[in-house]
């Protein structure tokens, strides 16, 4: 267990004012709500400035802006950056997932045709097929398969259970969670002869550098050419990325998003959770899509829809303010309708 | 395979009467439209009461309650409680997927610094790390990562493939189906000097007692402090559980339902199938949330719920009955308006 | 890497007719916009058209009845039969995913008391449990699993890490991609002394021949009977099929899809991306149903239906349409009454 001082911590930030008790000892971090004696917390939201007032955390980083609520249990740093001390200070105890020293565990299988360079930690029951190509200091966990041909790039993370197959290159420093399948055959037939035939599927994938995969996520493979997740792009947990897709760089899709065949997407788009785009689709970059949208053909450079079918935000918002007036409405309308009739009759 | 007589089956559920023949016997159990001759059948809602004079089952267990046709082909067993004698009846078929006896395989890997109490059973090619500590008569099936320090409890049961992130709890006799991942990061970035940085996920994930997780389901670990799925409650396949998420006791979540990072939900909360909840939400004890519905904000304890954005169910119904109008009040708004036109051209 | 010239591709197809060099030579395959010397590519819909001119391609092959722009670098194979020449020369292309002869890897598990047919490729860490039944030149993959008394079938190509549970049928020449999960339990519960109690799951899984089944999908056991998948029938990835659901011939299910418990499906249903159907509901023959629906209830065999809850496809496009021009007629409405009042006002 880490034992830090209020002090220390100032210190490891190079930077922030101390308000209290500099020698207060911390051995954990928690959000303030659930912070105990001995944690470290942070208020880094408006959102968090009730927590302040209750939290029994007994240090509190939080940025000068904020509104102080001094609490005579917690020493405060006053910080000018929170994100920046969130991130260094959380780093601080990030438990390691990865528990393994450098080489291959004999129970693991690696085709003598595959090649693994310096730094590369395999874990049991990992398979590394024939052809593949892992670079330095990669972890392979284990259950983890790589494909015939495949190309693990350098610093690479494969949490357990991730499948690779072959003719799959993910970029160095991306981090694949698990249960993650990358390079499995896109969704592709033809009618012949009155039955579905299957396109066989052979392009690849291509993952860039810095992207994040979350858990069960599906990236297929293209029916020709490259399905492409670009550089610094995360995909959440239990995404569908369609073959023949082309993402763009520093992406973020939430949970469960869906991206049909041959969908094409710019730089820094987001996307809301359940999202879904319609094969052939295209989005600008820095475009944002609401969660449970569903998009159709073209999504402007830069815009912000949402709704099923998608709707610039603001005319959605007014037509979902206007949709629940509408059973009150279809009988105004009756009553106009009658009114109308009645002062015709009455001129008649 | 098992054979047992109607007189055999009323001794087991210790009550109910035996209309025909007590010396039938079945030895299998089948639903009534799918039922052959040998088969044990159950009628328990009226839905299915139209299968009862077709169903060719040997035996059929119903409700008192339910009207009665005679079918000479079947012996009928006549009971009060039909949830209870089903789930008694049903066990007895019940194939176990647990073929291995108590111990650990010599094919598994456990890490010399893992703790196992007794009766657990380890499969082939599951990997335990150290620190990870697996509580009596567990059940961890081929292909099951638990990670460092991951605490999996009493009478567990972990099926084929199952990950278990560092850092997470398995409360005792809970049940995780394959694919299932725990403690996966949560998807938590910050915008730092123009580039999207990951923020440490240093949290857990607490899982209940008698707790069933889906195929393929996710709960993400904490950012900080825990992730929680309370004592009893069930999740189907496919589920996102983002990070920080708290959900209740008892609860019911259908397939394909995404809950964001930091949502709280309270005990006895159902779900229908590919509902989600935006972050920071919270939805009250008892609430009922319909299938697809997009949730965002707080739904009171007690309400039904449905729609995207959700509504309160009846004006959920009034509105979806109203739109299908909307098409033509469009034309009959038009008609109006050149009605009070004409009649204003009258007048002057 | 494979070296065909333009002459040698017309021999294989039986068919066609070159412009230009029959000597060019191609060594691999690639979409018209990504394509560089030496790939072949397929111009096969008018969308494409516009890629023929740009296109590097040394080799392109058409449908006669598209337009023709002559590009001096490539040679074209104009063909009667543009799907099927795809067809045959794309899998000239195919990178096999399976490395392995034939016999079963000493690093895996195969009970003694499972039955493995001639020709059977097993990989390492696979597990195969008593009563297992795998019928010849089946290929099953490293991290797979096979439960208890399941049947797996002449051809059946098990990808990676897809877990089929016991008492589970895959018919045969199917293909199971990773991560899929064939037999979990049911989602099925009683209220029962103020508990939700687990009603045991004794049915099983029968998946037909030619069966597709995508990445990270689940197909549920019945709680009695089976739940059925039809052959030839495609689901895409991380699709869930609940228990007892019956589902058709030659269906395609795009991803995300979701299908509740008891749903009955016909052939050749087609349904889009993100689809849900609720539990008890029906499906008829040749219906197609949009991306994002929400089913409840019956849709008429060979209909089109779109929306949640799903609405005629015609009908819902004349409701969209209409939905916009909603917040302007709350408005209209508003000055019509008012218009309505004026002259009534006037009158008196």
């Amino acid at each position: 267990m880490r034992k830090l001082t209020a002090a220390r911590l100032r210190e490891i930030l190079g930077a922030g004012e101390i308000l209290g008790d500099p020698h207060r000892l911390i051995t954990g971090v928690a959000p303030p709500e659930d912070a105990e004696e001995g944690d470290l917390t942070f208020i880094f939201s408006k959102r968090w400035l009730q927590s302040l007032s209750q939290t029994r955390a007994s240090v509190v980083v939080l940025p000068y802006r904020e509104g102080l609520v001094w609490s005579s249990s917690a020493t405060y740093i006053l910080v000018e950056k929170i994100e920046e001390s969130m991130l260094k200070l959380l780093s601080l105890f990030l438990p390691s997932a990865v528990t393994l020293g450098e080489g291959v565990s004999s129970m693991a299988f690696v085709s003598p045709l595959a090649v693994l360079e310096e730094g590369v930690r395999v874990y049991p029951f990992a398979f590394i097929d024939e052809g593949a190509y892992v670079e330095r200091d990669a972890v392979i966990m284990s259950h983890v398969f790589i494909g015939k041909d495949s190309r693990v790039g350098k610093g690479v993370l494969l949490y357990p259970g991730v499948v690779v197959y072959p003719g799959v290159v993910v970029g160095e420093n991306s981090i694949v969670h698990s249960g993650a399948v990358l390079g499995a055959d896109g969704f592709g037939y033809v009618e012949f002869q009155g039955q579905r035939v299957k396109i066989p599927q052979v392009g690849g994938v291509s993952i860039g550098k810095k992207v994040e995969i979350g858990a069960n996520t599906c990236v297929d493979r293209a029916t020709m050419g490259m399905t492409v997740v670009g550089d610094g792009t995360k995909l959440d947990n239990l995404i569908q990325i369609g073959h023949n897709v082309k993402v763009g760089r520093h992406c973020a899709f939430a949970a469960q998003v869906g991206i049909s065949g041959s969908v094409s997407i710019g730089d820094r788009v987001l996307m809301g959770g359940q999202a879904g785009v319609a094969d052939h689709g295209s989005i600008g970059s820095n475009a944002m899509i609401g969660a449970k949208s569903g998009i159709a053909g073209r999504v402007p450079e830069g815009s912000i829809v949402i709704g099923s079918p998608a709707l610039p935000h603001r005319l959605f918002k007014r037509v979902q303010g206007a949709l629940t007036k509408l059973p009150d409405m279809v009988k105004r309308m009756r009553a106009l309708e009658k009114a109308l009739e009645g002062m015709r009759d009455g001129r008649d």
